[in-house]
């Protein structure tokens, strides 16, 4: 993995990554689900281009009933239609210093999509699971180089993790069929997780009987605070709060101007551990903190809604939001408190320079 | 506006710019129709967030029969759905050196989209244009500071380009609405100019006696070689070619590794000031050009096929492609010579480093 970097700059490559990996433009908050077009996105290679008249999904490995599905089969499975904030393991990064080098997130690597697919379990019932099965691992067709190993972008889930509810395979986005960039024809939803998890454009499901070494598991994905050491895996999405940028734009900074006055602002917040509890609102990067109104999100995976009141006072301010669920978790004040090698659930927090005149 | 830069690195606003401002995947070259989320988008403030039913299109100024048209007035007006190929007149700015400082494109800023909507020219018809009307102005609703100005985007076109064929009004793309982010619930689009042109979030139309002397009609988009003077306005799009790129991605670098023997290479061109003539792929970095086979485009706005079977050898290659058009015009080998302050229309060749084993 490329050293951290002290450069306040960025490289050719951390560019490239942003300008393949979409972010979620703010005010796309407004939305309870976010358009397609405007969800993040995270891809490692490239987006595979998939035949679905002759797909097929085998589930097989460590079985007793292997299975060959193809999209009918699923189709014709229960259907779910569930909302899920999916978040890259990966925002917050371009906030930490030494920069992990990756894609350059802030905070816009999210979003919340309405996913219809069928859930997980039965397919890995009907398979009828060995006895000696520990993780269930999903292949994905996106193939590539990184950290100079050729690879087909995979991931493990313990097996009381891909048994879990809510789990799902994903045929459909925002009431549409999946879109190539979204992993067309069938991907995995894990909505608790962050977006590493949810295996995009799956080739193949096996049950293995040992921890899953791949190096989307083992090498990346990994919190830790140097190159070495295992690290813990990144799971579950930490609780993070955004608002939406009041007030107008500037093009090239994207500092805000603000007409002074009462002010709404909005967002949303989400965390993997446990239901949000509350949002807090400051006008003044941190220093007083202000409970925000909470609204009921559109489903149990969802975002919730949340809104305060400001009173815009003339003069240079930076706002900051946080929230706080319902396991104790909360974010950090200090970004160095978020810091670890890879930038991985850094939920630092969203500071908007806003000038009010 | 900002001195172009001579860093090899990249700035924080510039890369804030690439996380909002979407590039295609250069691998979405594959479908004829780029699917929602892989389009390019440039969104100079932000998304504007538009009531539909309460949505009116003001068209007055120099008109004799002022106009207040409703969606569903425009809907039952004559409906076309045409491909349009829509470029960034920034796209090839970051590989200028010294580099304008603004979305820091490579390549990717394009996309060829179906737009569905209603020709513009009967609606001036029916608005009547006075004698004295010279330009017609299109204003959005997206709202920010730019160069020091608070505005709307607000960009002209001249009596005879608004009148011409293929000029619509879109409230359709790709067989759905417009999606938040390309415009909704109305834009402008056409088709042979750059994006600039095809206003998005439609708030007036309006004639106007003088060429109008709005920022991002004086200030920006103009071709010129130093801060000052009025240079050249940007119009229609440059020729150019690109290619998917082969075989499959570093993921950091985006290096391409491909198999050792005959890959089919693909891609697709385009030009806005006439049909694209011929293509011609390098497997030496614009050392030595071999035509390259075309297929028809499918409408007179879409890009072209074309392909080329390169017979790969081990060892590093740069893989380049270049459009030349029926009026003769063609894509520089040098980059400087399509260097411009402000980085517009800048058709330098894609450069695409391959590795082949």
């Amino acid at each position: 993995m490329t050293e951290p970097t002290k450069s306040q700059e960025y490289s050719r490559e951390e560019v490239g990554l942003a300008l393949r990996n979409h972010g979620m433009h703010l005010e796309g908050l407004r939305y309870p689900v976010t358009p397609v077009g405007m969800h993040y996105l995270l891809i490692h290679y490239d987006i595979p281009f998939i035949d679905a008249t002759t797909y097929e999904l085998p589930v097989g490995g460590l079985v007793r009933n292997p299975l060959r599905l193809t999209l009918d089969d699923l189709k014709t499975r229960p259907a779910v239609t569930v909302p899920v904030v999916m978040e890259c393991s990966g925002n917050g990064r371009a906030h930490l210093y030494p920069r992990p080098v990756s894609a350059p997130w802030r905070e816009e690597a999210v979003g919340c999509a309405e996913w219809t697919g069928t859930p997980l379990r039965p397919i890995l019932q009907e398979a009828r699971l060995s006895d000696e099965a520990v993780e269930v691992v999903f292949a994905g067709y996106d193939r590539g180089v990184e950290g100079g190993v050729e690879q087909d972008f995979e991931r493990s889930l313990p097996l009381e993790d891909a048994l879990d509810d809510g789990v799902m395979l994903a045929y459909g986005m925002n009431g549409g069929p999946l879109p190539p960039q979204h992993g067309f024809p069938l991907r995995l939803i894990v909505p608790e997780w962050y977006g590493m998890a949810s295996v995009k454009w799956l080739k193949e499901i096996r049950a293995i009987g040992e921890p899953f070494e791949g190096f989307q598991q083992t090498d990346r994905y990994r919190h830790k605070q140097s190159e070495e050491g295992p690290g813990s895996p990144m799971t579950r999405k930490n609780p993070h709060a955004l608002m939406v940028p009041p007030g107008i734009p500037d093009y090239l900074s994207r500092v805000r101007h603000v007409r002074a006055g009462r002010t709404l602002v909005e967002g949303r917040a989400w965390s993997g551990w446990a239901p949000i509890e509350s949002v807090e609102f400051s006008p003044d990067d941190g220093r007083t903190w202000d409970a925000a109104a909470l609204g009921e999100p559109i489903g149990h995976y969802a975002w919730r809604p949340w809104s305060y009141e400001w009173d815009a006072e003339p003069g240079e301010h930076e706002l900051c939001v946080r929230a706080t669920d319902a396991s104790g978790r909360t974010q950090p004040t200090d970004n160095d408190e978020a810091w670890n090698y890879g930038g991985y659930g850094a939920n630092v927090l969203q500071r908007v320079p806003v000038i009010v005149d």
